[in-house]
């Protein structure tokens, strides 16, 4: 019998399940996963993909996207998701990788992250087929006798088994009781949802695998696991993070976006591509083939940055971005056009230490004209617009200020 | 300031204390509890002393009474018990000394298995000083939010410090995390009660320590926590079990609990006046003198056998049950008088099957005439009155058959 699809998904299951493997770390029930996505193609009806967030760090960065977007782009093959909002898992604490418990978030922190969550995710994820879920409005209903069942359902010794728990009772760093019951909480949000994948970073390999543990306890079929691999930030080395201040926000303007592009790593440009692009996996073994060939991977590099900055941005500040890029940092098309100033005392380094340096190299005649200019939004930084307010900002170097129409100035530090 | 007592309470607050620890294993927080016992004294107001009845093993036999013994002794100075019957907790089965998990109980099992038990308790419980509360009432209305509540009140490494979970754990039999919890329903017990004492076995050492942690999480005085050992049976060796047959049970008729008395094996004659009579530490201490002396065991035996059955039974059923054991078992008394019948097929040892030998011992005539006899209530074993279906009973041998008013047998196997 030939295999017949779905209205919105245009592909077999096993084109499918290729496009769901690109770049994942390792999938965990592959040939049920294939069963679901063959009975869906028949039926036509989707797939329920979960997505389980712990709101507690609101900035989404590529490094999040990684999972976005594979749930994307089983969107486009016509499944539906959930977007599982651990608002009251959040008020335990998450001990995933930390050696420590996690300060419990009061209600109102959880709203307000949820809020920054959705305005960010939605820019990867398509609307009309999420679902945003909040898995208090079941876990708070259950009652002593029913949070007993879920314990049961595992043992200390498998508890004990992953990473976490076993560093900190091996090293008598104290596990709160408590904390056994977060895994089992998650797993149960698979069982409320009758989740068919659920996704998540390779950290979270024990408390998906669990939600498998417990579906089967409740009479479900198991959901598949999909792990996806944590990213690394710009530095090539640790994984992508706010606070290592190696990242690229999906906030962030394009002109940034593109530039930070620009600085990935040689060696992560594939890495990149399988992760945080939708290309499709025929087209990055192409653009492989090509680097292994010789191709400057300067070039390549400004197909990711296009890629990246496009799932973003509209067209026009795409264009508007590359541009750009091409003006102040392409040394290739205007060299040496943009002049360097360096700033020397690194306790005078905002904007208004910088107006004597300006004016000494004719880039502004007077305080006066800086700050009409500030006024008519006539001065960028790195693209971005600023303010009278922005005078008293922390320069941090290497960046790109633009005066007026026509004047670039690089600032290093 | 002259200490002042209660009206019910007749002691000083030391004098208490030392009839509380008569016997007793150990008492953690005994600074606490003398200075509650010295407030009790001075507000009149009486101390909540916390029982715990796991309502799995409704036959109660001495081993039970130490717990209860000492309870009715706080309760004649004065305070009030609360018996709380774990109906929630049996649910989830106690793991308690046990190497596995306890199948859990149906609502069904517990209601009957406490009925039950209220029987018994009472034989030696004070019932107008006693409340009775089955935990179900406040722990069925905890929500998953409270239990983490209590859950975060302990670690993992405290809960894998108790013998039994630790000795599975290093056994690699698994530990269900459920079992983790039902310290804490214990514990939780306590602050649901306010109590000022818990007791229990040794076995119960760890869950009522646990009780005082999660007291003072909640913000109250801790209970003290008075450990009864656990009695040995009348073997001199295990602890008393019914199964082990080794038991002297509280509903027994007063002829076989005096019989069984006089079985106490000389070493633990002490140890029972301990810990199975009300009789005052001063006496106790006589008594062991005496014995020290030289006076004869078997003297001290009928003395502790009269103070047994007389908390179990009238003064008449008293009278009545010495008379028939010196008239029974006493040769010295009566020797040689009663005949011994020997039942040599094991597998013809009901009533029904002594009759030819009844009769060829000239102790009834006929099979008519022992029906006759039964119907008239004028049979007795070991003093309970037989009854016609008793026919078919199994006769274990080391029994007395009495038939009408004069006639006795020895029933031996």
């Amino acid at each position: 019998m030939e295999e017949r699809c779905n209205k919105s998904a245009h592909m077999s299951a096993k084109e499918q399940l290729r496009i769901i493997c690109k770049g994942a770390s390792q999938l965990v029930g592959e040939k049920e996963l294939l069963e679901k996505l063959e009975r869906s193609c028949k039926t036509g009806k989707p797939l329920t993909v979960k997505l389980g967030l712990d709101p507690s760090a609101p900035d989404i960065h590529l490094g999040h996207t990684v999972v976005l977007r594979k749930i994307r782009q089983m969107q486009e093959a016509g499944h539906e998701a959930v977007v599982v909002i651990g608002d009251f898992t959040g008020k335990i604490g998450d001990p995933t990788g930390k050696s420590r418990g996690r300060a419990a978030l009061s209600d109102e922190q959880v709203k307000e992250n949820a809020r920054t969550y959705f305005e960010q995710i939605f820019r990867v994820l398509d609307r009309k087929k999420t679902t945003v879920a909040y898995n208090s409005s079941w876990l708070a209903k259950l009652n002593f006798e029913e949070v007993v069942r879920l314990a049961a359902s595992t043992t200390v010794a498998r508890m004990l088994e992953r990473d976490d728990f076993k560093n900190r009772y091996e090293n008598q760093i104290p596990i709160g009781v408590h904390e056994f019951l977060y895994p089992l909480m998650q797993a149960y949000d698979s069982v409320e949802l009758k989740a068919d994948v659920e996704l998540g970073g390779t950290d979270q390999t024990f408390n998906i695998l669990m939600g498998r543990t417990l579906q089967k306890e409740f009479g479900q079929e198991p959901q598949a696991a999909l792990f996806m691999p944590l990213l690394e930030g710009l530095d090539g080395i640790e994984k992508m993070s706010k606070s290592l201040g190696n990242y690229i926000g999906v906030q962030e303007p394009a002109q940034v976006m593109f530039k930070k592009c620009m600085e990935v790593p040689d060696s992560l440009i594939i890495r990149y591509f399988e992760l945080v692009t939708d290309i499709h996996p025929d087209e990055v073994a192409q653009i492989e083939a090509q680097l292994a060939e010789g191709v400057n991977p300067r070039d390549v590099k400004l197909r990711l940055a296009r890629e990246i900055t496009g799932l973003y941005h509209s067209g026009e500040e795409l264009r508007n971005a590359e541009e750009f890029y091409h003006a102040a940092f392409s040394r290739k098309s205007i060299p040496e056009q943009i002049p360097e100033l360096i700033i020397e005392n690194e306790e005078k380094d905002t904007l208004a230490d910088l107006i004597p340096l300006l004016i000494r190299n004719e880039l502004i005649t007077s305080r006066n004209e800086l700050i009409r200019l500030l006024r008519q939004g006539g001065v960028r930084l790195d693209g971005e617009k600023l303010c009278e307010e922005d005078l008293s900002m922390t320069l941090m170097g290497n960046q790109v200020l633009k005066l007026g129409k026509k004047k670039f100035v690089k600032i290093l530090k």
